[in-house]
């Protein structure tokens, strides 16, 4: 039987963070918010528990659609909801991406990319970035039908002007994919690029500063003629009913959302403060997690030990990033424990 | 910019019967149960519904697989689940079709695939059922690497022998495929062909008999080494939090389902009887819906008519299908209704 491609039977599948079912850690490895989501969450969930989950959901979630028009300012034929926006990059790059088609991102960056790229056969233009972490100057010039800029970037933290990306999108062939999946944290974002060029797509989520990665909802904001190419690689009914009814509750708690980022970037400021009083090298970060290094040496066996003792942080184990930690922003408490976890 | 692939600027999207969000109907297009979900999926719903939505989701859903692993005798190795059937189908064009890679299926069918197919840019044999719906006998050696056969087949409702499907996976050169997404409605299925063949794919869906089209859970059924290929392909988060709670109380509760099951059966023989009495040529259903017909003459304006009296059925419009209007087999009322408005 020679069913599968030889590129899926010859890759890896992406490998997310550890999702312990076993036992309770506190857990600083997939940069979830350590704050519930809003409790308008759980009421508007609560009504829609009922005999209309029998029923297929509006396969566009035009309801959540209008909400997002209304709270980013922009019209609903600007944004497709995603299942998560690991959904929206699926979409983007079935759209864009057939064999030996090419996409750029700076590196180290958000591993899925890489993944997505081995589905599709694409050629990946991965450029490093800088020790400074700005963006490669080559990276407008690959000449490539997708050009990804998480923004902040994971796992460093690290954050790209504005002003930069409206430059890069005007230099790019193709779209500029801005994945702002932590912007809520960081002081800036390119939604406003929007109004004056029609090839970026802005992708943010519920997962992070909404506290919903439980539901996966993600958002992807473009140009019309943009958005109407993604709709059609969709699945038909990729969001379901009580995901976009909790998208709902939770954009229209825009105070809830900005409490829990606030508290989020002050624990953050002494977390950081805190590492590099123990000696790592901590860039200043603009989202919800620190990359915490120790130039040159392994952090494989503090991972191991954090783990041991009941503190999960991510070590990626990959080229260039041996030398580092990227812990998650959680509660006080946990960051107390982390820090007395890695004194012990 | 060029940034799309040619073949997704010059395709239209998959298109979905409609959901209509403007007014109620008596909604019997898109083969939704009549029936809400077990009470139990209510009650393990609003015990889920609480802070731990800020957590991702288990990535492969395993309290999920195990569940239906004791369900159906399989081992949860033999089980990936999807965000709905549709989902897996992806997974399955993903995993196995490159551009020209050739995929197989008797037509007319789900309508989906031909649109999976486009955006793989695969190479679709599309083989015309006899009038029978019995399996074209080309099928088996078309040389494709997936062999789809919808069964109960959409829009038809017919079933193929499960010895038949049998003896199509030993003559198929790649996978195949058997979708059930209405396979409850039927006297047999094809679950047991794993047992015996190691390139069968069995889809389920939670969307019909179970009453949960809102929430999109679809499980597939392989050996092992399919199942682990399709993981590679997946979203890393495909299936929420809720609809793993939600799919694993419906798995639970078989009664409730049989249940109802049983009442659409028996409404369907109703509705098949009163579509013949009224001059309808109406095969014998094995789904949850039925395909009535009036040889060469259009149905369109029926459609219309029983739109306008507040009734949607589906009528697809499409070469061979004009005469037919796809009935979704609903409560008695509603039946009497449409039975009325057909009359009036």
């Amino acid at each position: 039987m020679n069913a599968f491609r030889p590129a899926i039977r010859a890759m890896h599948g992406y490998t997310p963070g550890e999702q312990p079912q076993d036992r309770r850690y506190v857990k600083l490895n997939t940069n979830e918010n350590p704050y519930p989501p809003s409790p308008r969450v759980a009421q508007a969930l609560m009504q829609a528990v009922g005999a209309e989950l029998r029923l297929y959901p509006d396969p566009v979630a035009d309801v959540l659609r209008h909400t997002a028009a209304a709270v980013y300012d922009v019209s609903p034929e600007q944004i497709v909801v995603g299942n998560g926006s690991d959904d929206l990059l699926t979409m983007l790059v079935r759209a864009c991406l057939g064999p030996g088609d090419r996409i750029a991102y700076p590196v180290p960056t958000y591993s899925l990319y890489d993944t997505l790229v081995a589905l599709q056969e694409a050629e990946a233009v991965r450029l490093p970035f800088p020790s400074d972490f700005s963006l490669p100057a080559e990276l407008g010039r690959a000449r490539a039908r997708l050009t990804i800029v998480c923004n902040p970037n994971s796992p460093s933290g690290t954050l790209t002007p504005t002003e930069e990306l409206g430059r890069l999108a005007r230099e790019v062939e193709g779209l500029l994919v801005v994945d702002e999946a932590y912007a809520d944290f960081a002081d800036d974002n390119a939604l406003r690029l929007l109004r004056e060029c029609d090839n970026v797509v802005v992708l943010r989520t519920l997962s992070k500063s909404y506290s919903l990665a439980g539901l996966r909802v993600g958002l992807a904001f473009a140009a019309p003629p943009v958005i109407a190419e993604l709709m059609k690689v969709k699945d038909s009914y990729n969001v379901n009913r009580l995901s976009i009814v909790a998208g709902v509750a939770a954009l229209e708690d825009q105070a809830w959302m900005q409490t829990n980022v606030a508290r989020i970037r002050a624990t953050r400021a002494r977390l950081i403060a805190a590492l590099r009083e123990r000696g790592f090298e901590v860039a200043d970060s603009h989202s919800n997690f620190v990359l915490a290094r120790r130039p040159g040496v392994s952090q494989r066996g503090t991972y191991e030990a954090l783990k041991e003792g009941g503190v999960l942080v991510r070590w990626f184990g990959i080229d260039g990033l041996e030398d580092a930690l990227r812990i998650t922003v959680g509660t006080d408490d946990e960051v107390d424990a982390l820090l007395a976890a890695l004194s012990g």
